[in-house]
């Protein structure tokens, strides 16, 4: 293999593969990078076996190739190269131990492992269902990633759960404590029609690992303006945003029915500045005893008055007053404090609606429309209280 | 004790004296502030007992008092009292459990610990011998702090040496295997005169703890436009920063004698950008094998080059050329590339001399004067070669 590609495009390449590339030494070719000369094009891969990563970047071919390279020392190369009155192109020629690199003033020889050792990473064979837009699509993984379990007791859990509807995506996860849901809706515009619908005939709920979405929204995020195309094969996901692939194995076994736990009425609803709420919430964690950290919601919508109170006999005790609106009946209903605080973390607007219907019932956040004061239902956080 | 201050000064001053609160638990007194009225004003006070700091704020005083409280719970607190549309004011009033807060709608009770049983603090009995700019003390410390020793072997060498003469002031700190100094020109206007003439008669050197100068350089910014004093006495140091005091224990022992290992001619001179060498030797360390992780640095002055050479049987090899100015004879220097990238680091101007006799001899790193291009001595930091 013998090539020239601009460094800018090369680092970019590194920077949205290596990610994936697995940490652990038992099997040393997962530390590697593979490099493909493709037609006129130069491809990277990287996979840690759960995910899979490749990037396309143009170059000049001077002789194909196949290789495999450690990726973290080829990114240290690499952002390492000067920048001042620097050489704009990547000189790459491979030999009988490995590739060397020239760029400027700066030269390597890394030594790299035979590329037929490296792992297949799948191959779509199917076409894209699903068409969406990156900030769109990294702004629901965000809002509900949080509440994916960590525990691997129940693998389901670990992942995020897609409901494809005819109208809708419905992003959720939880981990049994607390959950949260994001509706995304589609149109035609979103959809490769009759696949999407004769897909969503045979399986309507695929389980993601929430770590290939994690992935899926750094790479979003270094790709600023871009569309995600997805397509859902019987065990593998596939996401392209602009040329780079990422390839994740779903998760088998069936997703909680947890729509049924998702109340429909409430009879207290109240609304409050996110950041007030964030802020009292956050203080009476540090005064709340025990590993449930334990706080007490109080609400009287007569009074327009909530309080939020924590006691612990060790450390003393702590009250904040916040005003409200609300509507329906007085409550008095304890949290975890970090379940309730990672809510109100992703709620994505300035004012958040608590609503509740008793001490034992699940408690739902949600979003509230900045200029019509509306409550909205594309996005629900629930959180069980504690039974005091 | 009863009392009413601002938040803003309030929160200053758990900004300040929280740090050096101990995390330990064995002594639970050392999580806690002391907090005393004293004529008009509030005093807050922390130690570990190795460094304390005592902050004074202006607050209106209906009741005297004294009593201590945890730190953390009390700047948990403080730090999450809601920002808009606040109460101005905090207001502290003790019972028999602890202390009662309220800010705004925010209220606690925290409970505390007698204040008789906080440890005593050294009270300062001489008068300030120096005064010199907060950044200007600042920036030296940060120059020279990375060298002090982490491991207590050597006690003497986790602290920094400060040597105190007619007309200067030295900074130094080595582990053994780097040295760095740092010179502070003094006035008339940076002494107490008199005081400070007597007291470099009776003893010249003195050790001050890496923490302490850590803490002190953290206080300094949060305090932009600082004024230092310091006052010295037999084993304790004292800082007065904008109405802060920082009290320290001095390190016992005999700093080695230093000054002697400093090569005052060089039979090798070269000037390089400091980001080019530094982003050369960071990619050379990626490459270098080895816990001392090696790296050669070649410097020809005839052909107005050097260059930066890692090798490892493991990895592969990389090799970066500088054009640079030299003067004198040729050189090959093996480095701990660690070592280097460290004094090439703590250089504050954009180029940087590298100053060698041989490959066996201490090499200096020095800064170099922007306009005029001379190389400046209020500043050297000194690294041995590895012989190879």
């Amino acid at each position: 293999m013998k090539i020239i590609c601009t460094r800018e495009n090369f680092k970019n390449a590194i920077f949205n593969s290596e990610r994936v590339v697995s940490k652990q030494t038992t099997l040393p070719i997962l530390n590697n990078i593979l490099f493909e000369t493709e037609r006129g094009i130069l491809k990277l891969s990287a996979t840690n076996l759960e995910i899979g990563v490749e990037v396309k970047i143009g170059a000049k071919i001077e002789k194909e190739g196949r290789i495999s390279i450690p990726a973290r020392l080829l990114s240290n190369f690499v952002n390492n190269l000067p920048t001042k009155g620097a050489e704009e192109n990547i000189f790459l020629e491979t030999n009988e131990q490995g590739i060397k690199i020239k760029s400027g003033t700066a030269r390597a020889l890394i030594k790299g492992l035979p590329a037929g050792e490296f792992p297949l990473i799948p191959k779509k064979t199917s076409a894209f269902l699903i068409k969406l837009p990156g900030q769109q699509l990294k702004n629901a993984i965000l809002q509900v990633i949080n509440c994916a379990a960590l525990n691997e007791t129940r693998q389901e859990l670990t992942g995020v759960s897609l409901l494809l509807t005819e109208k809708e995506l419905f992003f959720a996860a939880t981990d049994s404590f607390r959950l949260a849901e994001k509706k995304l809706e589609i149109t035609s515009k979103n959809i490769n029609q009759e696949n999407y619908m004769s897909f969503i005939k045979k399986k309507s709920t695929i389980i993601i690992p929430a770590s290939t979405l994690i992935e899926l929204s750094r790479i979003i995020s270094n790709n600023e303006e871009s569309t995600v195309e997805v397509a859902i094969e019987e065990s593998q996901i596939f996401f392209n945003i602009n040329g780079i692939n990422i390839i994740s194995r779903l998760i088998n076994g069936k997703y909680p029915e947890y729509k049924n736990i998702i109340p429909i009425e409430f009879k207290t609803r109240a609304v409050v500045e996110k950041e007030i709420l964030q802020g009292a919430v956050k203080m009476a964690s540090f005064f709340s005893a025990g590993k449930a950290s334990e706080l007490t919601l109080k609400i009287d919508p007569q009074k327009k008055e909530s309080r939020i109170e924590a006691r612990s006999t060790e450390l003393g005790e702590n009250t904040s007053e916040l005003k409200l609106e609300a509507t329906g009946q007085a409550q008095d209903v304890v949290f975890n404090a970090r379940y309730l605080l990672d809510g109100i973390n992703t709620i994505a607007t300035s004012q958040v609606a608590i609503l509740i219907n008793s001490p034992f019932a699940p408690v739902a956040l949600k979003e509230i429309n900045e200029q019509t004061g509306e409550v909205l239902d594309s996005f629900v956080y629930i959180v069980m209280p504690i039974k005091s």
